[in-house]
């Protein structure tokens, strides 16, 4: 534990140095730090695949299902898109340093804001190897350092990308401790990153809810993070069918094992008799399971069975093909129930009407509201982003998708000319 | 404990509900109820007077001494400022709703961010009565709920001042819950108040540096905070003579007692020479006692003493007529020194040299950073703000002068016409 945590110390302390100057440099010299990660990965594919047939070997052996193996291997494609994304990255302006709202005071003195970088950050994620590259670059794009903890089954394929982006950072004549990866699978490696609040500025979990329920609740450094993503669609009475037919399927089928997927479809009931039965049929036919509430399984007919939806089902993100389904009598029951339900990542309204639109908008408090609009566009890509690091639902610092000015903050700028105070 | 912890819950239950009302009321409905809290708290003014007196008592009775009992005092003056207070936020315009960055993406889908408030604000503070209207106003305004627990030595007076801004709400037709006080000095319900994630989105401690690093330290809700204003003010080779004596002078001696007083004078050795002596000269003739390191002390002479400046002076903040004083080999050494010792509060350079200016406004990793200009101004007032809740030196959220926007968020919203994710 002593050796652990002071080898997080001195990771931490390296990772502060680094990000002190990574905070200042131009964005050309970022870029060219990117590109040479970018290329150090494809010259070293076949190390990487070496350090990989490790990952997967062990995997086999300890009786990973096939799938969960074919998500750890490294193929030539796998490798290749790494370093394609982190090319799209170099293409993305650089946040930091912008200024913006310098306003002139009445005594002359200018003053505005300053994008910066948040410092250090701490990623602690049991996704695919290909993460290790993504995260990274974004980090130091942003002008942050970066201390990586991946899951242990990727260990050599993390371990040995992560080499390949310090040299690229060394190439461009940058620190390469702005990139550091834990190099043990030590569980209290993270134990030891998230109380390392001297040194690490924000912590980022990415992977399943029950390890980012247990990060933010024994973290003493901020978490940006979402849970859960219980998204609605609401069909309100004066909706266009057609649309709202398409919306609903297409919110809940398009892919159903992400977060921004449907898991809860509200229908005003006055339009209820005529909308229910036909999303019904459709969303049966795509195989998709229905669980609804007393009213729903009474219009609903059509030989199709619809199982009563409990308590539970309106608090839980399905990631499937189910979806529960409710009648409202008004938007405001409809609010209500998403106040009441809602993981506040991204809900929903079809309407025709404007006030209506409006007041759903104002009204509702999740991370993105929309109105018309597939839940499936919550996404960092799809709102322009140009990348995203995840979605975050709290309120504080960074809302919905968290791309590269999400990776920063900003300091207030004062130019005077010798002001005095009064 | 138990009985606290029930009395808190549901505190914070009726404040999650009012939030929800206060969010999305129009700024017409919010200012009436400012107005009305504002008039309500001038027709009570015997009342206030009348509980204040209990204060006023119990604080003589332990011998609190005649400065403490003065700031507790509710004098007509006093009363009328918390009025008039108030009426000033009622101008400034309602933050809430704005929309910003709407962009509209290839398919047509309009994507950008509303302004929301944060939710429900706990604010734990020790000062004056009047912070209770204030913070108040400032979270009305803004569309928050407030919980506000203030210092025992003020509990009769924060307690009348309390039930006449929940007054002013029911007389706006606003739900008077949007407004609490806790009714009880026991201490336990601090530690109630800070834990109770389920229904307090963030808190806001005012006060000593001591109540702030306790409520941190055990805070489970963010905390928006400043602990410590050790500020520097760095005297460029380039410097204008006249000018950094001028700011120097300022910066430190305006006022002393406040966090953007200047703590420490960095002096490049260029112009130490020229410089130190007439400062040093100026500051002792107002009384104000420095601490030097050993060039400082061999530069200045004509019979000025100077205490040598310890390891402690650079990490003090005195709020006080003291200043410590470094002469510095280069800009870098400046800025090293400012990275070691700082609190990330409140920078200044005072150099004629653009580029310099640049690199220290790009390099100083601190909430405000200002060219040529008194550390004194850092302030939301100064700033354009129109009002204050604090000061935050976190990165995370809010940085620099607290304003109404600071206590906001923000969504996503995304207005279509029924695209779909293909």
């Amino acid at each position: 534990m002593a050796e652990i945590s002071e080898m997080m110390q001195r990771i931490g302390k390296q990772a502060r140095k680094a990000s002190r100057q990574l905070s200042w440099v131009d964005g050309d010299a970022k870029n060219r730090a990117l590109t040479a990660m970018a290329d150090t990965i494809i010259i070293n594919r076949e190390s990487l695949q070496t350090a990989n047939k490790k990952d997967l070997d062990a995997a086999k052996e300890r009786g990973l299902s096939d799938a969960m193996v074919d998500r750890l291997r490294l193929t030539d494609a796998v490798i290749e898109g790494m370093a394609e994304g982190i090319r799209q990255i170099v293409a993305l302006p650089d946040p930091v340093g912008e200024m913006s709202d310098l306003r002139r005071r009445p005594n002359g003195l200018q003053i505005g804001m300053m994008r910066v970088p948040l410092g250090v950050i701490g990623i602690i994620y049991e996704s695919r190897p290909n993460v290790t590259a993504d995260a990274a670059a974004l980090c130091v794009k942003s002008g942050n350092a970066v201390i990586l903890r991946g899951g242990s089954e990727a260990f050599h394929s993390n371990r040995a990308i992560a080499a390949c982006l310090a040299d690229g950072l060394a190439t461009a004549d940058l620190p390469a401790e702005a990139v550091q990866f834990i190099d043990t699978t030590d569980r209290a490696a993270v134990g030891a990153l998230i109380t390392c609040d001297d040194h690490v500025d924000v912590i980022i979990p990415r992977g399943g809810k029950g390890l980012i329920a247990r990060i933010t609740e024994e973290s003493r450094i901020p978490v940006i993070k979402h849970l859960d993503g219980i998204c609605h669609t609401y069909i309100d009475r004066y909706a266009e069918m057609e649309m709202a037919d398409n919306l609903a399927f297409n919110g809940k089928m398009q892919r159903t094992g992400v977060c921004n997927a449907t898991e809860t479809l509200l229908v005003h009931q006055e339009i209820a008799a005529e909308f229910l039965p036909r999303i019904a049929k459709r969303l049966v036919d795509g195989s998709c399971e229905l669980r609804g509430c007393a009213q729903t399984q009474s219009i609903v007919g059509g030989g199709i069975t619809i199982r009563e939806a409990t308590e539970e089902d309106w608090k839980t993100e399905y990631l499937a093909s189910i979806l529960s389904v409710r009648v409202v009598d008004s938007l405001q029951q409809a609010m209500d129930h998403i106040e009441e339900y809602s993981s506040r990542h991204t809900e929903v309204i079809v309407t025709e009407n404007h006030r209506r639109a409006m007041r759903f908008l104002r009204g509702v408090d999740s991370s993105s509201v929309m109105v018309n609009a597939s839940s499936r566009f919550s996404d960092g890509f799809e709102y322009g982003l140009g990348a995203e690091m995840g979605i975050s639902t709290d309120k504080l610092h960074v809302r919905g998708p968290v791309g590269l000015e999400g990776l920063t903050s900003q300091k207030w700028v004062v130019f005077g000319d010798g002001q005095l105070r009064g």
